[in-house]
């Protein structure tokens, strides 16, 4: 056994560093992004494989309380049989196993807890290699993205999480003398104790594209404030958040703690049971990413729970002019493309001025910058194992069925293309459609559409762009916007935009930033300020609803 | 015309005092208590009631946009005279007005918006003896007590309050610059620039008892974190908030702003603006201190906004054994008397084993508590001019008819009197009753009596005087707790009661300090965590949700 205080002495410089890191936010990172050799070691790699193989076909090891009989709901957009089944969730037997749970983790307080959650980060990073395979063959992301974002960058941004649940929770000092003068007579003395108070049972509520990456913050944030936490993954990704689980338990169980304070709920698709632990009167703390349609049940019927939803939106590029028109069609395709638009940050709706835009290749028409785009899409996907290795494989039919009714509007730019990629036969990968809109187009541009799906829409002028980007956002929501422009007012004029709108803004990405990635630790993901979701990743706001403090005082 | 920049200049080092003091929490105050010449100067006291004088009878110096017509509204207490009118709002002209002025107030940025707000209040402290007769006379406070609670201690409240927005809205820098190393190539360089964007227009709901301390925490929070604020008064209590606003709007306007930022929502009873601007799609932030049923209410239906309530609950006091036994019945005769028991966190159950308790004065049985309790209220309220000064006058018929009914149960223990004040022959001043009840009257004690009531519970043991402070705590909430033993695992386990139930705790208060009674800068007023409120005064959770942190970032 390892106490909770000697976790925190093992990692407290890690601790410290990723709190200055919040603080300070210029670039840092704990975790490695790239899985080469030199940095996680000559064997990880056969060995996370090897791992992942391990656990195919069978059931996944690992202790649900109250599970009744086994599930097995995954199928691989690669194509490779997957065969993993998991114990079934009974809701009301794991609130009541994390209810029992609660008490002596309370206890630990918030020290404990921040040096038990990096402990389980530590491992999670290690298992960095298998989890990529897990992520990869659940997502659809291909092998390079699915280690990175589903690995060392959604381990960074669970730091992150821990950092600030842990700074918020260690501001108001747990004992403090206070000590009143009163005249002509002694002070009156008082004694003070503050301890913090877990809000309750948290469900955490993962989607099928990105399991790791969303869910983290969240099961962290509400693990180091003190509340045991369910997690619920979406049924075509269960395995990256199974292994996860499986590491919180057995870290858990080694700090004399139990590992009930995280469970797996597993379910058969329409059980229905993030709805049913959601409005469980013990679930306190409800956390979700996916659809607007459930995200928006949540916020109004999980009414005993604070609710962080982070749904569906408009993401919106204003093109003005650009002083590097090649970095831009570069830049701008690669973020269509990459996981073929399946990032709840990719662009959809790209707004350019009926009479063209400026560039340093000379003007171009909304008919030139289209067709531009096309080729730059096309030469960024030409080579299909290359084009495999950017595209990631779709996810599940919902998307297959945009992407065929997009493309068959009128007003195709670049149509949709099936690629092949000989290494995953099974697997269904296509190139991104783009459709040319028209501003009075609402109607189909309001609507989100999710996957590799873009409309270049006509406006009359950019500042025509930037009061749609307000309307649309304002009432639809976005987690990202981009502006390219090399007009100072229109920037500035932009930036009061997304002000207005409640959206980030990235402006003028010509190289090897994108807009769809945000950076833990000082890019913040999502912003609370329009529909698209209630709260950043992360920030105070993210932890201070999860955890209450209650004070003691007595005379000294 | 003074800048916002030029008023935080002023007031640089009582914010950074402020904002130490939130962290340290020891002893500090920004404001001095004691109404005596020696601190506010030899002409402060009559200059103060003069100009309070000059406000009678005569429609109150404030714009309020769109404002029809004149209300008068307000009965003194303690008998004199108002008649003072303001002029009736119009809902929405004010959330538009409010909203006219906030992109401007954003602008200004989280230094100059504190700066405004401490010059604000080191105003609103110029005025304390005019604030002071305007809460006497409107909440039926002595002017001892509405000098202090109305004044000074608001004062740190609000302080407090900036301090707070001010710290969570400059956490993540203004602007910095985020270098990412290539392998092999020039790092990749952004810089960011983040953006506090209040949630929208605020509306601060006040009480008839506390106007001031229960709406400035709000009121600045709100304000200071760019959010334009409504302040609707109850109607039995205006003028001090009236006195507020216009404060406010004198302030804003000298530093270039609109003083629409804050507004004054006046209505005669039963118009229901409380409902109409909390349920107004614009309307974003609701602050409430009242009844349950309509903070209930507010938490339902205003759901476009964040809500922050304060309730009604059942204070608790679990009498196990002292050391001190005369320090006991002083200090908690006091508590029940203060203010005629008309504060949200005077005791109202207080709970006694059967078996009596163990003092320094010896054993004591439950009657024989009841009596000594019932003496030493009779001791402190002995002398009526003194008595009034403690008691002060009964605020409202609702706590009249209270006081009768509960006086016509059986078992009074002590019964309430009246109380003559010669110096105001019109006011209506009551000694507090005490009603003996048994564990088993659960239908009684767990109904809120808010005023001068109070019941003496008899319990099993202590143990199940502490599982009555949990169960009904939890179910109907409490602001503070009490515990009095001389016993180390009876304070052990009321600790842990107290945890679990949610509610602060003090121990064996036999001295200057009671437990109505929460110091800003230290004690934590509510706390979230049982349904008597939703957040507490002050701390992150209470001011992260009134803003946004927008981000823009751009290659260097």
């Amino acid at each position: 056994m390892t106490t909770p205080a000697e976790f925190y002495e093992k990692h407290t410089e890690l601790l410290d560093q990723a709190v200055r890191a919040t603080a300070v936010r210029d670039y840092w990172s704990a975790f490695p992004e790239s899985p080469s050799k030199s940095v996680y070691g000559e064997t990880a790699a056969g060995e996370g494989e090897r791992a992942f193989q391990a656990l195919l076909g069978r059931p996944f090891p690992i202790e649900v309380p109250g599970a009744v009989g086994s599930v097995s709901t995954e199928h691989s957009p690669w194509g490779l049989e997957l065969g993993v089944s998991y114990p079934k969730a009974d809701p009301p037997a794991l609130v009541a196993a994390a209810r029992a749970a609660t008490p002596a983790w309370r206890a630990v307080g918030p020290q404990g807890r921040a040096g038990v959650a990096a402990e389980i980060i530590k491992r999670i990073n290690a298992r960095s290699f298998e989890l990529a395979h897990a992520v990869q063959h659940t997502t659809g992301q291909a092998f390079v993205m699915a280690f990175q974002a589903g690995g060392p960058h959604a381990q960074d941004r669970a730091l992150e999480a821990v950092a600030y649940a842990f700074a918020a929770t260690t501001r108001i000092p747990a004992t403090t003398e206070w000590s009143k003068p009163q005249r002509g007579g002694d002070p009156l003395r008082l004694s003070k104790t503050s301890t913090v108070v877990g809000r309750g049972v948290s469900l955490v509520i993962g989607c099928t594209t990105f399991p790791t990456w969303n869910s983290y913050p969240a099961l962290f944030a509400s693990l180091v404030t003190g509340n045991p936490v369910i997690v619920k993954p979406h049924p075509g990704a269960v395995l990256p958040l199974a292994i996860t689980v499986q590491i919180c338990r057995e870290v858990l169980a080694e700090a004399g703690q139990s590992p009930d304070l995280v469970t797996l709920a597993v379910e058969e698709p329409g059980d229905g049971i993030a709805a049913t632990l959601a409005t469980h009167p013990d679930v306190r703390i409800v956390d979700f990413t996916g659809s607007s349609d459930f995200g928006n049940w949540l916020e109004a019927n999980a009414r005993q729970a604070v609710v962080y939803t982070e749904k569906a939106g408009l993401n919106t590029v204003v093109v003005d002019s650009t002083d590097d028109y090649k970095g831009l069609l570069r830049n701008l395709s690669f973020s269509l493309s990459l996981y073929s638009g399946q990032m709840c940050t990719t662009p959809q709706n790209i707004l350019v001025p009926a009479g063209g835009i400026d560039t340093d290749a000379g003007h171009r028409s909304v008919e030139e910058f289209g067709a531009d785009l096309s080729a730059a899409l096309g030469k960024l996907l030409g080579d299909p194992a290359r084009a495999a290795g950017t595209l990631g494989a779709i996810v599940n039919d919902g998307v297959l069925a945009r992407l065929t009714e997009a493309g068959n509007a009128s007003g195709v730019v670049h149509p949709s293309a099936e690629v092949a990629d000989e290494q995953h036969p099974g697997a269904t990968i296509r190139t991104p459609v783009v459709v040319r809109l028209d501003a009075a187009d609402e109607k189909t541009y309001t609507r989100e559409w999710f996957g590799p799906v873009s409309f270049l829409i006509t406006t009359e002028s950019t500042e025509h762009s930037l009061r749609i980007l307000v309307e649309t956002v304002r009432a639809h929501g976005a987690l990202t916007a981009l502006v390219h422009s090399n007009r100072p007012e229109v920037l500035s004029a932009a930036r009061e935009a997304a002000l207005d709108a409640g959206v980030h803004l990235a402006e003028n990405l010509t190289g090897g930033v994108f807009v769809n990635q945000t950076a833990a630790f000082s890019d913040l993901h999502g912003s609370g300020a329009n529909p698209a979701a209630t709260a950043s990743l992360s920030d105070d706001h993210f932890v201070t609803g999860r955890f209450f403090t209650l004070q003691s005082r007595h005379h000294i």
